[in-house]
Parts: C-alpha cells; sequence; structure tokens
C-alpha cells in the first residue's frame, strides 16, 4: 500500500513553518463538506470513482485484437488522452519500444516533423492506431485521425476501418458517429468522467493491456486504496491530509507551487499526468496550484538550487521507491581514489534513496516543507493506487477551494481564435480579433 | 536569426498589468551596470562566451572514433551535463535510436531500473561511453562510471580505457587523474565555465558530431547572435529586453513563474535545459523566478486552464518554429462531419502554428502577458544561438538582481547529508543528523 508521510510539513518538524494540528482541526467543516460532496456523488463527474468497479472483459478482447494484428500501436490523443497512457507505459515498461511488441506511439501534438517521423517508422499494414477524445472532436486528435484514416484507406480501402480503435463518448459526438457508420471497433469513455479523471478508463487500461499489463490490477490497487481514500476522519484519509496540507500551504503561508519529484525515471511521465490533473482542475477563479514535473536524483542538479534558497513559495512532493525491481552494486573499482572509493559496495538503489532522504532533510532543515509518497514498488497495482489517490485528492481539494475541479472554461477563447484562423464557419468574428491583434503584436520586435 | 517579439508584455498591449518604455528606462543605470559586467569579464565564470571561438578539431576527431567505433554511444552525466546534449540530441534527431547509428543513451540518474535496462540493450563490445563531470566527482556520474568501467573491464582487460571518453576540467579532479593514469581519451571543459553553461564545450558538442551534426555551424549561430546580445543599448539587445522585462514582472508584478512553450516535441528537452539554466542560476538569497518546463500544443490541454484563470503569476515564453523541415496536409476525409471538415486542406504546419497565435492572444486578451522567440528552423545554427541567447539573458539576470548567477551553494547540504548515509569518511557529524531526523519524521504517517 501506498503511504503518505507528512512529517516536514508539521510544525513539530519545521518550526513556526509548518502546519499544526490545530489548523486541520479548525477546517473540519470544510472537509466535512467535501467530503460529503464525494460521498453523495454531487457532481456527476465523481463518475471516475465507478470506473473501479468496471467490466474489462472488452478492454480485453480489443487488446488481444491489437496484440495479435500489430507490430506498432499508435494513440492519437492529447491532454488526459495521452497523459495517462503515457504514464502507464513509462513507469511499467521503460525502453519499451527497443525491447517490445507491439512499439507504441503516442501522437499528442500536432507537430508535423513528429508525424512524419512516426509514419515513416511504423509499418502502417501492421499498426493499429487507437484514437482517443471524449468529446469526439478535439482538434489536434481529429486531425491526426484524418491523416491516418487517408493513409490506412490507401492501403486497404474499405478495410481500413479494422485498423482502428476509437475512444470516446458512448453515444456523441463525431468520432462516436463514424465508429458506428464504419465499424471500427470502439470503447467507451463514461460520460461523466472527464480526460483527466479517465485514466482507469478504457483510456489507459487498453493501452496497459496492450502492452501486457493486467488492467484488473490496475483496479484492484485502485479499490484497495479507494477504501482509505473514503474514510470521512480526515487522520485516517491519506488524500484528504494531501489535499488540506496543500490547501493550508497555499492559503495561509502563500506556497503556490507545488513540485512533484519522483526518485524514479520511470515516473517522469507520471509527474505531467499529475500535472495537468492539479493545473486544471485547481486553476481557475484566480485560484489554483502550480504543480512542477521534476524528476529525483536529476534535478537535484537543475532545480535543487532554487527550492533551498529561492522564493518560499513551493512545497515539494517527493515520491519514494521501496523495491526497484532489481539492482546494481558499485564494484571495487578505483579503490585507490578518496572522494570515489566510499561508493564501493553499495547498491545504486541505496544511493537513490539516501539522496531522497538527503533531499527531503536538507529542505526541512532550512523550513521549506515537503512530504513523501512511499511506493513499495512500481507495477500495475501500485500505479493503480498512485491513479486514484490524486483522483479523489484532486477533487477534495477543487472543494476546499469551493471551485468546480472538473471543468476548463479557461481554453475555450484559445480555441475559437484557432477555429477562426483555420477558417471554421461561424468563427468569423474571431478570425477578426486575430487580424486587428496582429498589427498591435509587431510594434515590439528584437 | 531568432527574433523576439515582446509587445505582449507591453503597456500598450496589456494596459496596466504590461511594462512601460518609462519602467525600462528607469532601470538604465542597473542594465549599464550588468552589461559593464558582462562586457569587462568581471565574472571568470563568462568563460562561456570564449566557447563561441574554440577550435573544435579535438571534438570531432573524437567524434569520428566514437562513430567509427560504436554501435552505441552511452553519456554518463547529471545536470548540464545531460541537459544540454540531450536538448541537442532531441531537437535535431528525434527518435534517434529507432533510426540511427550509434544510438545515444544518457544515463543522468542512480535509478537501477535505467542502468540495467541500458546495460541489456546496448552491446557493451560496440560501445563507447562518455562521462562528463567538469568536478570530477559528481557521485551519480561516478557510481555510473565505477559500474561501466568494471563492465568494460571483464570484456576488455586493460583496453577497457579505449572504450571511454572523459569530458571534464582540464587538470583537476578524479576523472581527469584517472584519464591520464589509464590513458583515456578526454576532452575539457574550461576552468570558469560552469555546468548549466556548458552546452557549447564539449559537454554538447561531441555529442553533436557523433550524432553527424557539426559543431562549428553550433558555434556559428551562437556567434552571431552573440553579437546582437552584445549591444550595450538595451532596445537593440535581445537578450537585455527579455531578462529586464522579466525581473520587472517579478518585482513589480509579483510574476514569479516563468513558463517557457516550445511548440515543437523536439524541444521539450530543451526546455528542460532552460530551466535548469534559469532555476539555479537566479534562484538565491529567497530571489528567483520558477521556470516552468511546457509543450505547444500539448499543454494547451494541460495548464492552459490555469495560465488563463488561475492566480496571476506567470508570464509565457513561447518558442514559434517558421520551417518545420517537413509537412502534411490534412486530407480530405469525413468531408461531410461539421465540425471537421474545416480541417481539410490545411497544413499541420499552419495548426499549429494558428494555436501557438490563438494562445498567446488568448492570454493577451485576459492580460496575462507573454512573449515569443521565432525560430526560423530548427536546426545546428539555430540551436546555437538559442543556447547562447538563454546563457547571456540568464547571467545578466543574475546582475540584475545583483546576485552571483554561477553559483549553488543551496545543493551542498543535501549532497554532504547523502556522504554521510553513505559511509564517507570525514562526513560521520552528517550521519547523525539524518538519524536525528529519521526519529522525528516517523511522527506523521499514514
Amino acid at each position: 500500500m501506498i503511504e503518505l508521510n507528512f512529517s516536514n510539513m508539521m510544525e513539530e518538524v519545521l518550526g513556526e513553518k509548518g502546519i499544526s494540528e490545530r489548523q486541520i482541526e479548525a477546517l473540519r467543516g470544510k472537509i466535512g463538506d467535501a467530503h460529503t460532496q464525494i460521498k453523495a456523488r454531487t457532481w456527476p463527474e465523481l463518475a471516475f470513482i465507478d470506473l473501479l468497479y468496471q467490466d474489462t472483459s472488452d478492454i480485453k478482447k480489443i487488446a488481444k485484437y491489437v496484440r495479435d494484428n500489430s507490430d506498432d500501436f499508435l494513440i492519437l490523443g492529447i491532454g488526459g488522452s495521452a497523459l495517462g497512457p503515457r504514464a502507464i507505459l513509462e513507469a511499467i515498461s521503460p525502453f519499451h519500444n527497443l525491447k517490445h511488441k507491439p512499439r507504441v506511439f503516442i501522437y499528442d501534438n500536432v507537430d508535423p516533423r513528429t508525424l512524419k517521423n512516426i509514419l515513416l517508422l511504423v509499418d502502417l499494414k501492421k499498426t493499429t492506431v487507437n484514437v482517443i477524445t471524449k468529446s469526439g472532436s478535439t482538434a489536434e486528435t481529429i486531425a491526426s485521425f484524418m491523416i491516418l484514416w487517408d493513409e490506412m484507406a490507401k492501403i486497404f480501402g474499405s478495410k481500413a476501418s479494422e485498423r482502428f480503435i476509437a475512444t470516446t463518448d458512448p453515444d456523441k459526438g463525431n468520432l462516436r458517429r463514424i465508429a458506428n457508420e464504419k465499424g471500427i471497433r470502439a470503447l467507451s469513455i463514461p460520460p461523466g468522467v472527464g480526460g483527466r479523471y479517465s485514466v482507469l478508463s478504457p483510456v489507459g487500461l487498453l493501452l496497459a493491456e496492450v502492452i501486457g499489463i493486467d488492467a484488473d490490477e490496475i483496479l484492484r490497487g485502485a479499490r484497495d486504496i479507494h477504501e482509505r481514500c473514503s474514510e470521512p476522519e480526515i487522520w485516517k484519509n491519506p488524500a484528504y491530509v494531501f489535499g488540506t496540507l496543500l490547501y493550508l500551504m497555499e492559503r495561509e503561508e502563500k506556497r503556490n507551487i507545488n513540485v512533484i519529484v519522483p526518485y524514479a525515471d520511470g515516473f517522469k511521465s507520471f509527474s505531467e499526468w499529475f500535472c495537468q490533473l492539479w493545473a486544471e482542475s485547481l486553476g481557475k477563479l484566480g485560484f489554483g496550484l502550480t504543480p512542477y514535473p521534476s524528476l529525483g536524483t536529476t534535478d537535484q542538479h537543475s532545480q535543487l538550487q532554487l527550492w533551498m534558497e529561492g522564493p518560499e513559495d513551493k512545497v515539494a512532493i517527493f515520491m519514494r521507491v521501496d523495491d526497484y525491481g532489481g539492482d546494481i552494486v558499485i564494484p571495487n573499482a578505483f579503490e585507490e581514489v578518496e572522494g570515489m572509493n566510499y561508493l564501493i559496495g553499495h547498491a545504486l538503489s541505496s544511493l537513490i534513496k539516501a539522496e531522497e532522504e538527503s533531499t527531503e532533510l536538507a529542505l526541512a532543515r532550512v523550513g521549506r516543507p515537503n512530504m513523501t509518497i512511499n511506493i513499495p514498488k512500481i507495477d500495475a497495482y501500485h500505479m493503480g493506487q498512485l491513479f486514484h489517490f490524486f483522483g479523489v485528492a484532486t477533487a477534495f481539494t477543487g472543494f476546499l477551494y469551493g471551485i468546480n475541479p472538473f471543468n476548463q472554461p479557461g481554453v475555450e477563447e484559445g480555441k475559437n481564435l484557432t477555429y477562426g484562423m483555420m477558417g471554421r464557419k461561424g468563427y468569423e468574428a474571431e478570425r477578426e480579433k486575430v487580424e486587428r491583434a496582429r498589427e498591435k503584436k509587431s510594434c515590439w520586435k528584437i
């Protein structure tokens, strides 16, 4: 079971820069209210919790079809539709494409160079394309879908549809409509579940099964942590403690940046998954905590200086791993060299753990708050726990702030301006806005 | 030539949330002083500017040796010793390991799982290892060097040294000493040049040459931008304008987060390179700007909500690309589907550029400052420009703050605690500190 150690957030360790038990007790009203909203499923978007009990047989069937028929598996999706699958892929199957088939490519942009490279690298005759968009109309995803559809049609003609899997709303949207008309295999994202809360839906689970990870094991992990994250009593609920502490650190100590620092290369994409969830859910109405994706030990040589001696605007969230599933002992080389020989005989895992613990402590000693999530092992079960833990913690924290943690109204303006520039009907006014802005924008150039 | 458009930082566009010409003029004293420090090379660390005029023949010779003798090229380094090479690799040769030899692996951590994977994947008999550490004693790098040395010695015996290239101080440190003793080919990082300013030294240039990029072309780009970045007159110097605006936005508008958003997948690692440079150089004495690594269009679906509607604590720095070196036109697929067909006939590059421009504008329209660096093409010449532009801008900004942009005193404490835990002689007191802290740390767990 993952575990949260928050000693380095508390006044017992940090002194006056820490949070006191009393401060948390004083929030009991708000905490209770947030709990009630979750328990009563006040928001339809809390449907992400129901994912834990889903039947995965369709996912498994389609995954088998993909494995049996593909050397390459190409995901088209952006935001939550890409970050979740990539987090699973890189955590559980690092260096996947150099070791396993089907290889996995995740195209989550409209960078032409990237897509050209992917098209050069994959053998389309043996590629299955998973198009993931809840709404069915995400511009970036649809653009690449149109390109891939055209390419596949050149090869397979009317049988092109067999090379696609659509992951989308069960009823609505363009992708669902096309899937129905063309007979494309499809999986459903339940209506209430938003993109950034969708990793435990077919969005993430199909990829998992395709690369040989048991989706049920991920869900079992999520269910086990859910028990603990359903506790009404704050002191027994790690997700509530996590959210409450970061809320207090921001509201009362003005610490508006939350750095997430896993000590495992495979969690780099997981950090980015968390950052979308935290940023997009909480950043609205002038509120918001800025999540920062980091990586230990690497960023000790990049960011730590700023965390130690920069402005007191951060909380660090360490992710510590017990079992790396293998180890290497530093051998007896250069024994004669002082300043190197102290490393001899230590396992790499003990060095990385020592660095993690040292960094925690170094921060705490200068009054910089941090907490640690301890992860027994990087596997399907614990990935499920991590995903769900952060899902509940994020929704809960949104409720503490009194905001809607499920919408993203702030991205509409940019989308509409893009529609205008692309000549979409009905967006002529937006096109004019862009043209007017261009004149002004040319004033300061160097 | 790269170009900086800073209209969306100025009051002409942003109104009262923008910077006025007058505010910049008022800083002329500080700006002049910073310029004098750079021009007079007041700090020995400004030696990074001399890199632009270096002779690359040794680098080219060693790179040829690597190419002629290797299927795999493994870099051991951390911080600037890894971020610079990786930024070059991913910008100029995306998907490199699926397309080219020698493949490149950059091990910049002590994660045992990653190293085990690398050792499984490479053929050590045909691998050259580039060990990069300026000081010659970076724990993470030395640990992996010891492991690789031992592995190579098992295969090559006393000829193991031929499989290594050391990139380090010309005279000092353990790595230089070992290179001299064992006859390891070596390249020098000039004494004044710190890790995060070292990308245009052999640290980055050897990797460039190994993958077939002309180091001289990178340096030519850097020299060309250096001319512009040497201008004493602020209004003609893009590096000074860049630094001055971000300084003013922080000092006078409390915007302490600088998000860097390239619109090209290949620049993702470049973002991280910039983040080290900016964070470690400026984060000290309670000052500091937190650089945030982002990526367009991808993060429009992850972070944009927070930038648009979250706290007004950010400035976005867009990186826009003119020529992606290839393109794909969105074909006529699903013509009948309203909400998709507006995309038909547009090139992917025009979509990604429209999204970039729309995002800039959407932010500016709600008073959120941003600027744009325009990059004609992603190639060696312009990479050189980008690296050097940010190097000068960072040193300059440090001088505006009145701090030393070249040291990193805040990372020592963590290092010393790690030495203590690893049993290094002379660090017994640190070990005790850790043990005492452990008792306290066990109080809050869930």
